[in-house]
């Protein structure tokens, strides 16, 4: 039996690893090497497919006991950008004003060394097993493609029989202060590249063209005017953004024989894609007796009703943070949509405001409460 | 005294002339070969400007009576495009099925050889000096930038007192039938720029930043919806076309900055440039706090009233063809825009149907009658 690691050391040694995706960095064999010696059963597993990188993975599992509560995070993460608009180096893992800077530090190399202090302090606490069994599902491919990563570590899972009963993401989901949100579901993503055909002619005699800019503007008039709803429970309202629109006509005299335009629809739990895409069709078609629409669907929106793991969670921040978090679903898209698939999950992390920028930072006290705030939290689920 | 030329063979022999604009490619050369022995007194005037061509031009006059008509057109054509998409050699001035087949053929090479073969009959019959006097203002650069073309020999004419009293331009101004239409005046045109500023942001956090793309597309919902005017007496409604949209942002997740449209105005005589950048700006600025607007006027809308000149032009067309033109005002522009501010423009030239495209082509039926009718409106016009 070994001690448990101090969560904020942690955070600097992963943070030192220069796990920038697809590339491991050594920060899973970090991991391993702290892992093992706490009892935990490693398995690295690495995936590959055709035109995509290989990714490293790590599956760790202390116990074997039930209920099973699954970690999932990352240890990749995003370029710094220019190291030279840092204050500090990216990859240093130096402590600046009682905080530690460095890529990963909130996105989620902290985050990871919370939950691995935390399941360690409770290992060590019980002798080396806890009541059930803790594991984490660390990947190396979150802020990539996505396809060698946590989805096929989980099909893995499935195959195995390793079918956990709760999951929590280690995603940064709080907002101002530590913990006050708990992220109980995402909306969904889709992406639309609409084409409307018209008819070439000239500027002077719009009489003998049809102009599909103007089938376009109106398409997208009714686009971005009309609401897809007004928020649900859980949900704020789903938002459409037109993120370009192109046409590439450098002429002035003459009228385009087509025009595009892409938008990207983040959709809660009142819609699935396939709605969303009737939707969006319902408002093109009236203008638009010519387009193509290519749909890519990112993600389906999804919810985990409150329950045990929200429960637990909750009353592990009050407990240890005197405040009460909201259960929330805004942000972006994260490896929880491929988890909600498996059992209930639910994200709570560290702050967001600083994620993928430049002196990406975690205070030494956010680090040390969230650590605190897992480790009751394992309790509580664990019953132990 | 020479034989008046035929307008058929001078059409020909002038599309035998490689004239693209900017070249003179010898077509001034052959008309001053064919108007100096019927007693016209030539000026060759070549223009030249930083950072455009050097374009040369023709004004040639007979007599020096008064009324004075001066005949304005071009010699300078459009490229060809591909020769090979051409049933023959764009510049071989051959005949196949009763027309001429060339580049230039209706616009505007065929009129221009009317009109010297109208003017030539006149001079021959009266022994050289028409009761009032003719004169050609022939331009190398209509289809070009038009900076050093008619603009310049009408400052060179207003220098020398050359103030014609009508001014009759050979552009292809006939439909269906030839001189179904007398035009009487131009819309203005006006090209915009419009660039809408937002803020970027991420797509999944539209309350964070300031969608430019949606401000943009209610503009132009609104430019496009509202109309300018329902029309005038001699003028359609006017009309504005968006030829462009373009924001260039390849990232679907990326609220961008800024996004730009391109439209064109074709403006009738209820309004000036002005007006119409007015009614623009009223139809931005709701939606959008921050914009920049880029103007270019290509030209005012003007109307030069039924008068003498149209009374003349209608009754040799119904003199010679039977049919009543109607006074029109469609089209893009043309050099009539420049002239309009020396004395009372009218346009009336061969069909309009082919000018700019492949197999251009004027039939031999439509250069002998255009030839009749501007001999006969000169007749008129000039009480001989």
């Amino acid at each position: 039996m070994t001690q448990p690691p101090d969560p904020v050391e942690l955070t600097r040694r992963l943070i030192r690893c220069r796990s920038v995706t697809p590339e491991e960095g050594g920060a899973l064999d970090l991991l391993q090497q702290v892992l093992e010696p706490l009892g935990f059963v490693c398995h690295r597993l690495v995936f590959s497919e055709d035109g995509t990188p290989n990714v490293d993975n790590l599956y760790a599992r202390l116990g074997t006991g039930s209920p099973h509560l699954c970690f999932a995070g990352h240890t990749d993460v995003v370029p710094p950008g220019n190291p030279d608009d840092w204050r500090v180096d990216p990859f240093g893992g130096e402590v600046v004003d009682d905080a530690v800077i460095g890529r990963g530090a909130v996105d989620m190399k902290g985050a990871v060394a919370c939950f691995v202090a935390a399941a360690s302090r409770l290992a060590a606490g019980r002798g080396g097993e806890p009541g059930g069994s803790v594991s984490l599902l660390i990947t190396g491919d979150e802020e990539g493609p996505s396809i060698n990563g946590t989805r096929k570590v989980l099909d893995w899972m499935r195959e195995r029989g390793e079918v956990p009963d709760y999951c929590l993401v280690g995603e940064p989901s709080s907002g101002t202060d530590l913990c006050d949100t708990i992220k109980i579901g995402r909306r969904g993503s889709m992406n639309f590249e609409l084409t409307v055909h018209g008819t070439q002619g000239h500027s002077a005699y719009p009489q003998h063209a049809d102009n599909p800019v103007h089938r376009l503007v109106r398409g997208l008039h009714r686009l971005t005017g009309d609401r897809l709803d007004e928020g649900s429970e859980h949900f704020e309202p789903s938002t459409l953004q037109v993120t370009s629109v192109d046409v590439g006509n450098p002429a002035t005299n003459v009228i385009p024989a087509q025009a595009t335009a892409r938008f990207n629809v983040r959709f809660n739990d009142l819609h699935d894609s396939t709605a969303v895409e009737r939707w969006v069709r319902e408002r093109v078609e009236p203008d638009a007796p010519r387009f193509d629409l290519a749909v890519r669907v990112s993600g389906e929106s999804f919810l985990c009703t409150p329950g045990p793991l929200s429960d637990a969670l909750s009353a592990a921040v009050e407990e240890k943070l005197g405040r009460t978090p909201i259960l929330g679903t805004g942000g972006g898209t994260s490896d929880g949509r491929f988890i909600k698939d498996l059992c209930p999950v639910a994200e709570l992390g560290l702050k967001n405001a600083l994620a993928h920028q430049v002196d990406e930072r975690a205070p030494l006290r956010d680090l040390r409460d969230l650590t605190d705030v897992y480790e009751v939290a394992l309790k509580r689920l664990l019953a132990c």
